[in-house]
């Protein structure tokens, strides 16, 4: 009979030296993001392919589906944290069994045709030129989903890789909602006779004294700087080496210091989930979030209901007065408040606000369900694209580099991601709900003690969990209610009810 | 029959992913020592672990020996990049198989520890601690050396790794020579009334000022900005991503602006050397120098041939007057050259002179051809070490952190590597009488075209042949002369009668 603890030490072993390799790969992307000179992208991209490949050779090895088969129906003689490992370890690995190798290359080597001419394309507004590309991630995608397996649509089989259980026909109903009460909000924003004057915004902001605010906020929502750091890049972004070396990246935009702000915030929301993550589960794949959905909740939660709070602004103000002295001089708290939660319809998705977010993420989750289903064609994209604009947001679109070549995603073939987005929004408002329940007076004490008590509470009840529960389980155990986007409108409702009265 | 271009094809492809992981490694190594938050250092291990015994696997399998089998004995069947290729692939791995896996495992751990405590020993000055972990790396040495095999001294088997074909007892002659005239020569400095007032050094150099001077001099040595870049790190160095990834680090001392600019040029030659081998050759073991030596030569001659040469600095003192306006108000060109090139016996082999510096080497040699010869033990280390430094420099050692503690080399196992410091100054002294010969009026040029013409013949002379050639070809090649110290002997001789008249 074999011994099953000396199986796992086997599985634990060689998931730690898989993480490595993971880890290794995340640095030599957070470089080419970060540091790396121009004409080290050619090889760059070799060694993140050599890496890649070595990855998932090991992963889906003999060796591997050896110790998944004989741990995985045995997990009763394994502790809790030792049977969720070999249960998570399973499920990633049959779904990475399920595609052939060949599909694999395929996709990669496609992925990277159509990034490059989706870049060349969103220069110069060109979808023709992107067209048979989309069309290629589109079909093998498809053939991906056949793989995988589905019940309902193939757009679940992808959708589950980043919000595992969530399927197309439970979203439904969900973006109904929230298209139909988002757009009459908009509608009465664009009604409201109280639009901030911002025109003050529009100065030079010293580009060391934001980077500089911005490193002390972080430190006051508890990011540890000796476990992590911030760099820019021109797509903001965070990434783990380590529980113990979580990077952010920030962008500065010198006439917008709420640019830097916003993102940073964001970015160290991601990061304390990372920086709090058990050390014990630290090189497995439990040390890792059971969702993006979930992920990007705590991202939302720092950046929009603390970062674009009054309190938040009440707080910071008299520090940015110190570092921009003469830029704000006659600026108030409430002027800062108005100006980072001005509402206005746009065309890009990630310089959305709050009020518009979702109908970016419901447009984009509306087309690429139809091209995965097949009900239409990737030649339709534009046209639906730019009508739907119309009908969400009111806004006319000029071109299609501002309208459907504004994303990397479909470029990059991950069809299913851009839900999640919307799925964090909620989460985070569902969660913020219950967290001043628990925390009295939280708001309120947003100068004192608030972020050490938040911080504290996020750690208790999502990020000690890891991949332990999924991500319904840890939003019910931590609300007492199963995922619901009635939080988050009520949220919205309120806060803009009062910021744009009619 | 077997094809051997597709034998070579196949060689060629898995050459380029260790290659890969290599140079991945060298990131996670690069990032370690420049921005890696403290805590990140234990996943790093494990990270550095891991991809080092991938490395080890893969470049020792049975494919590899099969393919260099097939290939090693048919290379008049191959060009003769190809034919080097297999050649220079057969000598690594013939070395790397030599050597058992369980002593490669023995040695990384017993590194990791000796590393470990020397820190603390050299903080402590405690030669004491240190000393059980040098004697594990001396045996473990011997042991490998055993293993590689030798024909004189197991010293050779080690030293071959850092120089192809050298021997303690090619070394003994030539270290000779150089320690009776360097000696000789120190001790003329000593007695020259002479010696230059240096009070006006000890300034602040403001930082940025000169990071941006230490750049301005790279660019116009030749360093390509678009294909490296120059970061700060405690211990300067080079390292390599890529033919067209380079990147430097320097050091910057506040109250001495000659110490980031030694490092960043001496860093810089090794870097002109990476930056210019044939981007043919990219992803193969011959886009490398020959032996250290030779690499040293790049920097030696680059840091203190021209960084330390009065046309260098009548070229510069305009740019640094202009950035230190204050602080060189008073300063000739002659003031910058005599202070870059006073010499003064010290006790730290990285802060030492041109003429005291491979003195230290000797010094080095001595005792760790001893210690691996077995003539002495660990523990008389520390009295033959003060009492050579008395005998070749005058100077008494007040601890060992001053000391024999002071270098991380044997800490890392790493004997056979001090020599090629020295012999990178006589390559060095000797590669620039010639290029001296080759292009008319060098030095008395600085100012112009000096450095793209020197840089065109370094790379015309040196840097194409990757390891093509051996480091005695290269120099012959380039000098029609073996490697000799005289051609050094005669630079040191005849600059410092000069700089320190009797």
């Amino acid at each position: 009979m074999p011994d099953f603890q000396d199986l796992y030490a086997q599985l634990f072993e060689k998931l730690g030296e898989i993480t490595d390799i993971r880890h290794a790969l995340a640095l030599l992307q957070w470089d080419q993001e970060v540091y790396m000179p121009p004409k080290g992208a050619y090889a760059r991209g070799q060694q993140l392919a050599t890496l890649a490949g070595l990855e998932h050779r090991f992963f889906t090895d003999t060796e591997m589906r050896l110790l998944i088969d004989a741990l995985r129906d045995r997990t009763e003689d394994l502790s809790p944290e030792q049977a969720a490992l070999v249960r998570e370890t399973a499920h990633d690995l049959d779904r990475a069994v399920r595609i052939p190798e060949s599909l694999v290359r395929l996709f990669a080597e496609a992925q990277s045709r159509a990034y490059e001419e989706w870049v060349e394309a969103r220069r110069g507004s060109d979808f023709q030129r992107f067209q048979p590309h989309l069309k290629t991630m589109v079909d093998l995608s498809r053939e991906k989903a056949e793989y995988l397996g589905y019940e309902e649509s193939p757009y679940d089989a992808l959708l589950d890789e980043y919000e595992r259980g969530m399927t197309a026909s439970q979203l439904r109903p969900i973006f109904d909602v929230l298209a139909a009460r988002q757009s009459a909000l908009v509608a009465r924003i664009a009604e409201s006779p109280h639009h901030p004057e911002v025109t003050w915004l529009d100065q030079d902001w010293n580009e060391a004294a934001q980077i500089r605010f911005c490193e002390e906020v972080l430190r006051d929502m508890g990011y540890d700087f000796s476990a992590g750091r911030q760099d820019k890049s021109v797509h903001p972004f965070t990434t783990t080496f380590d529980v113990q070396d979580v990077r952010i990246t920030t962008r500065v935009n010198p006439r917008d210091f709420l640019s830097a702000l916003s993102s940073s915030v964001h970015e160290g929301g991601h990061a304390l989930y990372e920086q709090g993550l058990p050390v014990a589960f630290r090189r497995t794949p439990l040390a890792d979030a059971p969702s993006l959905g979930i992920h990007e909740s705590q991202s939302r939660l720092w950046e929009n209901i603390i970062g674009r709070s009054h309190p938040f602004f009440r707080r910071y103000l008299p520090r940015l007065q110190q570092l921009f002295p003469r830029q704000l001089d006659q600026v108030t708290s409430a002027d800062l408040y108005r100006a980072a939660n001005r509402v206005a319809p746009s065309l890009i998705r990630v310089d959305a606000d709050e009020c518009t977010y979702n109908l970016h993420v419901i447009l984009r989750f509306e087309i690429e369900t139809a091209l995965i289903e097949g009900s239409i064609r990737p030649e339709h994209v534009p046209e639906l694209w730019n009508s739907k604009m119309r009908v969400y947001l009111g806004v006319d679109v000029p071109d299609d580099a501002h309208g459907c070549l504004q994303d990397i995603h479909w470029a990059h073939g991950s069809f299913g991601y851009f839900p999640t987005y919307a799925l964090g929004n909620l989460y985070s408002a569902q969660l913020m709900e219950q967290a001043k329940k628990d925390i009295p007076d939280l708001m309120n004490n947003v100068d004192g003690n608030a972020f050490p008590e938040l911080l504290a509470w996020l750690r208790d009840r999502i990020h000690c969990y890891g991949r332990m529960k999924n991500a319904g389980e840890i939003i019910e155990a931590a609300t007492g209610s199963r995922p619901s986007p009635e939080p988050f409108l009520r949220y919205l409702e309120e806060k803009y009810a009062v910021l744009y009265p009619a």
